[in-house]
């Protein structure tokens, strides 16, 4: 007897930020191989910070923000995406609320090497 | 002498997509760990393939696409993903262009195990 087809679900953004409020809080979303993709909304100034191990990449999905960086800055608009490099500091920020697709290894904490009162629980899916 | 603040360029998608017409021929725009982000613009019926060491994610920037599966399919919109599991055989559709941005391991040749025309050329930046 066949099968019926499976209808499987696309993973929808703005469906999946419509679930949570908090601020600096990643929620992961999908994996890919060992790669976590995670949607946070930015507001106001995340610390300085950066991952020892790996590159990161930040997609806006809405609004804009900037990344400074201890030469400089970029800034990002919805739209437009940046991989952060392995090892280099940076520091997050957004002036009105930013929501952003962040695409990383399974593992990875929000503040890197530097933790405190902003350090999110990991792995938390939506 | 202080060095001058550098202003890092984001990645914007519209702006790569704009560079190129043709349809199932994948372009690099970064590079995050040994993963590549590419934007690629469909259009019709892709050959069926799999990937067998990887899975494959397809974000949809613009547009809508089906990808079918021998079990079924999942319907994407603007602003949706998809991430298709390692071995899983898939062919893409899309009636009308769609815009999308591929992420997969650098190396990974866009017709999987199923060589032919529709090959394209690896590794091409923009």
């Amino acid at each position: 007897m066949a099968m019926k087809p499976k209808d499987y679900h696309p993973i929808n953004f703005k469906e999946k930020l419509s679930k949570f409020t908090e601020h600096w809080s990643p929620k992961v979303i999908a994996e890919m191989n060992d790669y976590q993709f995670k949607v946070v909304k930015f507001q106001g100034e995340f610390v300085w910070h950066d991952h020892r191990d790996t590159d990161e990449t930040f997609i806006v999905l809405d609004g804009g923000m900037v990344i400074h960086f201890e030469d400089g800055k970029v800034k990002l608009s919805k739209g437009e995406m940046f991989v952060i490099p392995k090892g280099k500091k940076h520091k997050p920020e957004a002036v009105n609320e930013c929501k952003v697709l962040l695409i990383e290894p399974r593992g990875v904490v929000n503040t890197g090497e530097a933790h405190g009162k902003l350090t999110a629980e990991n792995d938390v899916w939506i």
